[in-house]
């Protein structure tokens, strides 16, 4: 299509309309040079979206819950959307047939935006896309968003440490206790579900849990204690229990300034990442410049050593920045 | 023990005294303040020891291959350095009895330096301490370096990154077909081992990685074609065919000159790395100044985009630069 300018696709994002936010996606996404653009003139119209991750490993459900809780929300006449950073989600095309239909009774709701998120390439740029694209979400409108993100590897976490509350799926029968400890997930969950609650071991599942967790430990008083939820979300059993978790974690994180201090962390890395990035792509263009080769160069030789090399490098890009 | 100064820790760990080698890679690991010191001092006393970084998911023998890799060389009149950085090693201290009776063999042994790295803490300070321990092994006199890692996660792929020649190793019946792809080992490997090769479906492994690798398809001529060696190196079987492998692909990267090129591009990683780290310390400084929080204040206030705030950041740093 042809493209309207910013300020206009901003203004229809804002109006709740599809195409506009689906657009400003896709320039944040293909880190278009209009992207400084897009955020100066999202950045004022801020609400605050209520961002809800959703984790866990390939299998437990994530996008039958994520669905579920889409339609407990859409009843408590919340609007939706969902970011799915999943290569699995059949939001992002990759999964089974079944899934794909299931989810397909959203697509047709003018509350709910649902967006896939490539994770082809490298992960770099998708956790620098989510936030961005969770403030395209929010301007158009979005009391909640939902983040779908596979629970394995250092890159996904990072992007459930985008959320408000994170909420980590396990399903019976999978081993998922030692897989959870190894993805480090049991650091991250604010609220455990465990789905396919109507199988043989969730119990134990939800026991081990609980043991991993040290919820049987004393926590001090106003300490949150993340709750296990068991769920069959293909049969949408116990997802409002998990909406009453979710809104119990955020009513616990504004009534002790969590949940301010979590956005305000969060900013706070986003802005160091992209001044990191920009200091690094200042070295980039050293690299181009044949700077850094030279330099690499003499440590091989043996005539410099590395820190007194990249000593000349920063002096480098400092030099260049006080030029500019 | 009282400290010796720099200069002498590295002129005895030239002459190869363990206690020396020892001292100095433990003053690289804990990022001591005289680390720039012992890389200025190491730098001129370069010898280029060829560095083989072995991989492998667990379970697959890395220890038990790399003993016998050691051994290898040992009889052909090399010295040998090993630095483990798998935390299931027995040189670090986590594995089977077994394992670490059969590998104290080399610790008697004077040509012959074991070193493990902690994988504790986080993994950036390991690929970080990597190369420069494998700087410390050749001054003092290492003609082989062997880096042993699990084959699990970016950091471990970016450790073996610091080899001029990386061995993977598989074993039968461990799906490591579809693990290696997973992991990314398949494109990181310039000599495959299958080891546990007396075992069932050792050969249905090797078909399954040479189809994997595409080794039936024609390559450019002067191209390197990965070789898959079979080893049981628990009896020391194949091992001398692994090292005539290792040797081979020593002599392709000489006379391709890609063994220069491959050092250049870890030394410009390296540098660069440390040149980054340094202009992000002075990030961390601004967050010490507050000057993070303030503007990330800010963005969540909607009264800034976060790449604005991320200018007023690279500002800071630059005029910080100029000041110093």
């Amino acid at each position: 299509m042809a493209d309207a300018d910013v300020p206009t696709l901003v203004e229809q994002a804002r109006q709740g309309r599809p195409r506009a936010v689906a657009r400003l996606i896709s320039l944040i996404e293909g880190d278009s040079p209009r992207l400084r653009e897009v955020m100066a003139a999202l950045a004022p119209l801020a609400q605050g979206a209520y961002v809800v991750g959703v984790t866990g490993s390939p299998g437990v459900g994530k996008s039958t819950s994520t669905s579920a809780l889409v339609s407990a929300y859409r009843r408590a006449g919340k609007r939706v959307g969902v970011l799915a950073v999943d290569p699995s989600s059949p939001f992002s095309g990759g999964a089974l047939l079944g899934d794909r239909i299931r989810m397909s009774e959203h697509a047709s709701d003018p509350g709910v935006y649902i967006r896939s998120m490539a994770t082809r390439g490298h992960l770099g740029g998708l956790a620098w896309a989510a936030p961005q694209a969770i403030r395209v979400l929010d301007v158009a409108g979005c009391d909640v968003v939902i983040v779908e993100t596979v629970g394995v590897g250092q890159s996904e976490v990072e992007i459930a440490a985008q959320a408000d509350t994170t909420m980590v799926l396990l399903a019976p029968g999978m081993g998922d206790g030692i897989q959870a400890a190894k993805a480090g997930i049991l650091e991250i969950g604010d609220v455990y579900v465990v789905n396919k609650a109507d199988r043989e071991g969730a119990d134990a599942t939800a026991r081990e849990l609980n043991h991993m967790l040290g919820l049987g430990e004393a926590r001090a008083p106003g300490d949150w204690r993340p709750p296990i939820v068991k769920t069959v979300a293909a049969r949408g059993e116990g997802t409002d229990e998990v909406v009453q978790a979710l809104e119990k974690h955020r009513a616990w994180m504004e009534e002790h300034g969590v949940l301010a201090e979590r956005r305000m962390r969060r900013a706070a890395g986003e802005v160091e990442t992209i001044a990191v990035t920009a200091l690094r792509a200042r070295i980039g263009d050293l690299h181009g410049d044949r700077r850094l080769g030279a330099l690499a160069e003499r440590v091989v030789a043996g005539e410099l050593d590395p820190y007194a090399a990249a000593d000349e490098l920063v002096a480098g890009v400092t030099e260049r920045a006080a030029g500019a």
